[in-house]
C-alpha cells in the first residue's frame, strides 16, 4: 500500500480540520492515486467544490481536484481505502459507532486515524474487534500549512501501524510525533495552553494587555522557538554546561516565576473572561487567517529551506566520511 | 538629547548581555554619537577588541567600531551620558552601589536602564536621591537580534523616562513593551516558564523526550506565535465569535488541560534534573547559536518586511481617506 502512486485515501468529515486535511493529500499524494471524501452532510459534492478550492493550491504530479470522489455511503467511502481518516464531531458516541462501521467495511490493513484533539483512541476504539489499527493523529491548525502531526496511540495500536503512519509523514515532509501516553489533551496544547493560562492571568492582573501578551511572543520566543524549541533554546542559554548550566545561573529566577505562576493579584482570576474576551475583540476585530497564514508559509519556507541545507550538508560530510574510510580501510 | 547624532550611550558591564547590547547600539546609532564602554574587568579594552566583533556588523553612517570609547573611571563613563545602560552582575548590592556612584557624576537628566532579569528598579533605586530616571530594560537574549525589550518602572519612575525609552527604542525598530508592575520574573520569562515547567514535567512523566518537545514546539505554536501570538491566534480560532468563541468551543479541553497541568504520573517531578539535563546534553552537546542565530535572523527580516509592508498599506489607505474627506469637505 505505501506505492504513492496507488493509494486510496478516504476523508471523513468535511469541517475546518477535514478540509484542510484535504487540501494537503490533494497536493501531497501522487497522481494516480485517489482521494475519496464522506460525510453525512446534504449537499456534500456542491460543498466541497465550492469551500475546498479556499484551502488549495494545485500541484503538478499530485491528485488533481477534478479527480476528488465523493461517495454517498461510508461503505463505498472505506471499502478499497489504504488510510480512513475521520476529522467528525468531538462526540465520543459518535466516533465509537463510526470505527464499528468502519471495521465492518474497510481491508483489514487499512489505517485508521482520528484527528480528535482530546478523545483518546482507546475510548473511541471500545466497541471495535480490532484495535490495534486505530490510532490519533491530532494535527496543529491548519494541518494543510503546519507539519506537526501528533500520533497518539491506544495501548492496544500496533508498533507497526504506528510505524507505518511514522513514514506516512515523514516521507511528505511532515513533523509526525510519537506521544508515548494517551495524556489529557495530548502534549502541544498542554504546552501552549499552560503559556496561555499565565498570559490570562497576567491580562487580568492588569500587568499587560492582550495585544502586549502578543507582541511580546510575537517579538522573542515565537521567532526564537521556530527555529529552536524551548529545551535546545535553554541548552544553547547554559553554554558549553547545557541546560543543567542554565538552571545554575538563572534556576532561582525560574523556580521564582513557577512559584509565583498565577499568584500576582492572587484571587482575582475569577471572572477573567469578560475582560479578556473583550479585550481581544476590540484589538482584533475579526483576524484575516489568509494574511496571517500566508506569513506562517514563508516562515516555513525558510525554516524547510534551512533544514534541507543542513541535511544536504550532513549527507555530504557523512559521504566524505565514508570515502575516507573506503580509502583508509583500502590502504 | 535626542537628537540621534550627538548621543552618548554608556554601557557599564561587558557580560555577553552588554557586549550584545554594545554591537546593537553601534549599529543603530548615527555618527558621531559617541559609545563608552566601562567595566572594572582587567585588560578592558583588549577584551572588547577581541570579543565585541563577534556580535558586530559595521553599518554605514552608525558608529565606526574603532570610535568605541573605553572608560578608565565609572566618573570619566557617566560624565557626559545621555543614556547610561548597566548590564553587570545580578547582585542587589552591586546595583544599589553602582546606581549611587552613577548618580554623583552622571547628568541630571540622563537615562538610567538596568538589564536586570530579575532585580526590580524600586530596589535597585533604594538609595538614590532622584529614583525617578532608573527603569529596568529587560531585553530577549540576545538583545542585538531579538526585537523585544522589557520596560519595568518601578513606582518612583516618571511617565517622561518611560516615555523616552519607549521613543528610543521604537525609533531603532524594536518592541518596547511597558510592563505596568514589577512582578517576579517580568512577563516574558513568565509565560516561556510556565510553557519549560509543563514540558519538564511531560519529559519526566515519559510522554515524549526533551528533543521531542523542541520538534513539536519548532513545527507548531513557534512558527505560528511568530506570526501571531496566543491571543490573535485564538482569537483567530473562534473565528467571528474570536477568542470567547474559541473558549466556547474547545474550553473544556483547555480547563483539562490547565486541571492537568504537572499531574501526569504525580508525583514524580521530585527530582526531574538529572533526567533532562542528561537528556539535553546527549541530544544537543554544544549547541552552534551562531547558526541559530543567523536562521532566527531571517525570520525576524520576513516578518519585519511583512509588517514594513503592512504598515505602508495601511499609511497609503489613510491618505487615500484623508484625501477623499479633504475632497469631501471642499464640495
Amino acid at each position: 500500500m505505501d506505492h504513492d502512486t496507488d493509494l486510496n485515501i478516504t476523508l471523513i468529515g468535511t469541517g475546518t480540520i477535514g478540509l484542510s486535511f484535504a487540501a494537503f493529500h490533494l497536493s501531497h499524494t501522487l497522481s494516480p492515486s485517489r482521494l475519496t471524501i464522506y460525510d453525512t452532510r446534504p449537499n456534500l459534492e456542491q460543498y466541497v467544490q465550492e469551500t475546498l478550492p479556499k484551502f488549495y493550491e494545485e500541484h503538478p504530479n499530485s491528485i488533481p481536484f477534478s479527480k476528488i470522489q465523493i461517495a454517498t455511503s461510508l461503505k463505498e467511502a472505506v471499502s478499497n481505502a489504504h488510510i480512513i481518516q475521520e476529522s467528525g464531531p468531538e462526540n465520543l458516541q459518535i466516533k465509537r459507532e463510526l470505527w464499528v462501521r468502519v471495521e465492518k467495511y474497510a481491508p483489514k490493513n487499512a489505517l485508521l486515524w482520528s484527528s480528535t484533539s482530546g478523545i483518546p483512541a482507546s475510548q473511541q476504539a471500545q466497541d471495535m474487534t480490532d484495535k490495534t489499527r486505530l490510532l490519533v493523529v491530532h494535527p496543529y491548525n491548519p494541518p494543510h500549512i503546519m507539519p506537526l502531526l501528533e500520533l497518539v496511540p491506544s495501548p492496544s495500536t500496533s508498533d507497526q501501524v504506528i510505524q507505518r503512519t511514522q513514514d506516512f509523514w515523514k516521507a511528505r515532509g511532515r513533523v509526525p510525533i510519537h506521544i508515548k501516553s494517551e495524556t489529557t489533551g495530548f502534549v502541544a496544547n498542554r504546552l501552549a495552553f499552560a503559556l496561555l493560562r499565565e498570559a490570562i492571568h497576567l491580562v487580568d492582573a492588569g500587568v499587560v494587555s492582550v495585544s502586549e501578551v502578543d507582541k511580546i511572543v510575537e517579538s522573542s520566543m515565537g521567532p526564537r522557538w521556530a527555529v529552536a524549541g524551548p529545551f535546545r533554546s535553554y541548552h544553547a542559554g547554559g553554554g558549553s554546561a547545557g541546560l543543567e548550566g542554565f538552571f545554575k545561573n538563572i534556576g532561582g529566577t525560574v523556580q521564582e516565576c513557577w512559584d509565583d505562576a498565577g499568584r500576582v493579584n492572587a484571587g482575582k482570576d475569577e471572572g477573567w473572561e469578560e475582560k479578556v474576551f473583550k479585550e481581544a475583540r476590540e484589538v482584533y476585530g475579526v483576524v484575516d487567517t489568509g494574511e496571517r497564514d500566508r506569513v506562517t508559509r514563508r516562515i516555513l519556507d525558510v525554516l524547510k529551506e534551512e533544514r534541507d541545507g543542513a541535511a544536504r550538508e550532513r549527507e555530504i560530510s557523512d559521504s566524505l566520511q565514508s570515502e575516507s574510510e573506503v580509502r583508509l580501510s583500502s590502504k
